[in-house]
């Protein structure tokens, strides 16, 4: 394509509405431009991006078997009533009334539509395994938009339901759709790793999530330095060595005016580790409930949600802590006064045998507290592993975080949609049997930002050879100059018939103007026509990745070129270390 | 495609909400499923067809220069308020609110939001022509949605718009579409003519409809039997033969009870013809009007509502008529007696020396009324043409009436938009100009559907080769000879291989079911592979339109197929009659 002719407008200045380089960036190419919040329109260069994602998932579903249909965006309520998701969405649901003044949702997933899609056909267990997937705009009514398409309202995405006639078969198709995600982010030129995900509201049994490495990912995932172990920081477990301490007597304590546990463990000269903080936290059905961890340990929100069955945690306010007899900064487990308000405690708790706890009275704390002799409660794994510990898998290797993006998500969801909405198929004894489903999905616009995110430099952006707008890109320094511009043009319809993806910058634009855009925009393989060389028979070649400029005779240019992407090409194939 | 691992679920009964064949064809063919009133899921074969006559449009729009992009879906109301639409466009324009109460829209057209973008970033007149398209899913909240992908509410469809600094040039780039959509219509294998047609509320200059010819389309089309001229009978005009009548005296006679023109003229022995018919309707401002027609002509709606300037004319109610202080059955234009109501005669009364017309008093009519003698009021064009009329155009053909299904239509919108939004750029002498702009749409469901009213026998669908799900179907008839399995195996490797497109039906049924679905589904060419026939060395190739077969050694069959192949594909490349 030639750029005189295309609607590509790149921006010198930083963009205000991005937080981080790949919206920046995204924003001042061109790719992208905002509507509204969390709403934007795909410019010629970014929707390049977009099929081009596209194009390799759809290759990799069909070759694990999946089938594409495309589902309809609008959905009527009374699928979501089925389903029970009406009730449960949330305000994330966008819902829509039509001039009859019937209930609608502007979908932002389609495990209902697809259950009932394949309801209507599919009778027999012979009918099963079944793969269909959609490549699909989506909206999901954010509180807070942001970062592009990161975190976008309306997104396009790929969304797979497989269906299967037991668990068997579910595990089967979900590990068929494990390895082609693995093939679609190794071809999209991306280091990623897959981590264990909580599976939460949606419900079912194995989640694993596939994170592009980055630093300024949203995902904070624990890895181990010497197994695979991997798992969102959410699911992440670990081995932390038992220093159960000496047990000594209970015995109650003056804290005036320390409310925090640095403060009061400063006061009392004890370590944060041998204490309990409580934390309490009210959910969607105003159930009130008293967490209690280790003074150096963080509440994990996704497991206390887990734990309690809840699908929002929203902490108590002081007002709230007051009505329910509450003592903020002196609760604690021991005599707990409040029997409505259900009490959890970490399981590292249990194996404590004196801890520093609140004692439920201003100003006051009781020393040397013991689970089982001084006070009982539920226990389950609530707080946030640090790093350092020890891996849960191997035992042997110890606990590193680093942060993702999270671009891919597989889920096994059991009967969960099935049972339901009544969608059976009669299995091999003529029985009635709910489906086995999973689902996947990849964001398709997070997945292109995400390699921005990863591959860019102060210059701008760095695309895989894959996901790039174009392969190559032909500058031409001196659009005056006939021989040269004859040069450049030939060459340009060569590398078309050849079928190169090309951008022909053909531009009367200062050479400074066109070598910044190039690198902004990022196009992998670069030829650079400028008249000194011209003269001597030469030209430019370059790969955007080191900028390093190499000079190559006129007339093997094209030799260069192919070798060059060739190169990139395999080097994809290989894989990047995630 | 394996059919046994396709999900292609066909139906044997008719289905009731199909009004039309093509519309039940697609249900019975596993090619759509309905999901709500208007609103369709495509699988598989469906989206098999969808993306094929995308990928023709979107072919022909980048040979003609234009540039792909793709729009939100979801659009905020201000730039509905800045274009005037939020108002005019009543119901169909489906209107949201998102979780912070701020008001939206599911995009019906994108001429305010492309106006939006191109308002950014096109500053001078050195930066057009400017063609933008996309192919994105549309709502628009039809009334009565009916026959399938031909009137949804959810629907896919290829928006262009263009961008240029004068007249002359949108000029030039409107007929770059037209060229483009002579040539997508052609590679669809479709039958059609492009007519003139009404620009209507979206305002403008010139138009064009594409219509496929079928007699069951929604629009009627008149063309002229000698020259090019086709147009929508909605603007259709022709030259009738002026037949004055002698002038007489006006007179009243007594019509007791005599309230239609069939009735009146009998009774009075006269020709309906030389009589004039009163037509009151009110418009959406609730302004009333009186048209008048000769007795044997029809009201063209279209002429009415551009004549009058609104957007909708709705009949007037016999009560209304009498709180109007109008006679039901006896109004006519002399004397008329509410000056409220705006009178408006055909052209055709203008001419007349001598017509029947209602007396504005029960039972009485007047014979004799000549207009500029007897009564005065504003003309135009009000009347449907008829079959037999001279051609408005050549002045020698007769014309014609045929029916046909609007797949696309091309507009002049001029600076309606750009003026409304102030989009505006800088011209040669630096001054401030709204951009001059066209605007092109194709419905892609539509047209898959249209190409099936055209191409359906008893039987089924006939697709044309360019935009069949597949192009080749191959039928094993004998799923448990090994030696013909392995033979069919064999062949569908080899045609994958050679890039052909093709669907295997290899499932375990009776031949009749294959055969029967084979048929409905309408692939265009056809290999069965019968155990007798096999036996013999040979095997059965057909085309799906005249379903008449040819027996083929079983190894010239490949090159048998090919050669088909090549004869469909470049029958469509000729064209056929429109």
């Amino acid at each position: 394509m030639r750029y005189s002719e295309s609607f590509i407008y790149t921006l010198k200045e930083d963009q205000k509405e991005a937080a981080i380089v790949s919206h920046n960036l995204l924003l001042r190419g061109g790719f992208i431009l905002k509507l509204a919040s969390g709403i934007y329109n795909y410019l010629p260069l970014g929707l390049r991006v977009i099929r081009k994602v596209s194009d390799i998932v759809r290759e990799e579903m069909n070759k694990a078997g999946a089938q594409e249909i495309l589902m309809a965006a609008i959905q009527p309520a009374e699928l979501w009533k089925e389903s029970g998701r009406w009730n449960d969405y949330g305000k994330e649901l966008l819902r829509i009334k039509d001039r009859g003044d019937r209930d609608f949702v502007f979908g932002p997933t389609h495990e209902e539509v697809v259950t009932d899609i394949v309801r209507r056909f599919v009778k027999s267990y012979k009918q099963m395994p079944l793969n269909l997937y959609q490549i699909q705009t989506k909206f999901r009514d954010e509180l807070r938009p942001r970062f592009g398409l990161m975190r976008g309202r309306e997104f396009i995405m790929k969304d797979a339901y497989s269906f299967d006639k037991d668990e068997a078969g579910m595990d089967v198709s979900y590990e068929k759709m494990n390895i082609a995600y693995h093939n679609i982010f190794r071809r999209c030129g991306l280091a990623f790793r897959s981590v264990e995900a909580d599976t939460g509201s949606i419900g079912g049994k194995d989640s694993e999530e596939f994170m592009v490495l980055s630093q300024t990912g949203e995902d904070e995932i624990v890895i181990c330095d010497s197994c695979e172990y991997a798992s969102n920081v959410e699911r992440a477990t670990s081995i932390v060595e038992d220093e159960p301490a000496q047990e000594i007597e209970l015995k109650e304590v003056a804290t005036p005016g320390k409310q925090t546990i640095k403060d009061v463990c400063e006061f009392l000269g004890s370590d944060p580790k041998f204490s309990a903080k409580a934390l309490v936290y009210k959910n969607e059905k105003d159930e009130v409930f008293c967490f209690f961890v280790e003074g150096d340990d963080e509440l994990n929100l996704i497991k206390a949600m887990r734990a309690t069955g809840s699908v929002e945690l929203e902490m108590v306010s002081d007002d709230e802590l007051k009505k329910l007899g509450l003592e903020k900064g002196y609760i604690g487990p021991v005599n707990f006064p409040n029997k409505d308000v259900k009490v959890l405690c970490d399981e590292r708790i249990k194996h404590r045998n004196n801890l520093v706890v609140g004692a439920n009275e201003p100003n006051y704390h009781l020393m040397g507290a013991k689970f089982g002799r001084d006070f009982e409660c539920d226990t389950a794994d609530l707080r946030v592993v640090k790093e350092g510990e020890l891996c849960p898998r191997c035992k042997k290797g110890t606990l590193k975080k680093i942060r993702g993006i999270e671009v891919g998500h597989i889920f096994k969801l059991g009967q969960k949609y099935s049972k339901a909405m009544n969608a059976t198929f009669l299995d091999e004894n003529g029985r009635s049997v709910p489906y086995y489903m999973g689902c996947y999905g990849i964001g398709i616009g997070r997945t292109a930002q995400a390699a921005i995110e990863q591959n860019h430099d102060e210059y701008g952006i760095i695309w895989p050879i894959s996901i790039a707008p174009f392969e190559i890109e032909i500058v031409s320094l001196d659009t005056r100059n006939k021989e040269l511009v004859e040069f450049c043009d030939i060459l340009y319809e060569q590398m078309k018939k050849e079928g190169f993806d090309v951008l022909y910058d053909d531009r009367d634009e200062r050479a400074g103007i066109k070598l910044n855009d190039m690198d902004l925009i990022g196009i992998p393989i670069r030829v650079i026509v400028g008249k000194k060389a011209f003269e001597k028979g030469e030209v430019e070649v370059s790969l955007r990745r080191d900028r390093q400029k190499q000079s190559v005779e006129k007339d093997e240019v094209l030799e260069k070129v192919k070798e060059l992407r060739d190169m990139l090409y395999s080097e994809i194939e290989e894989g990047r270390d995630g």
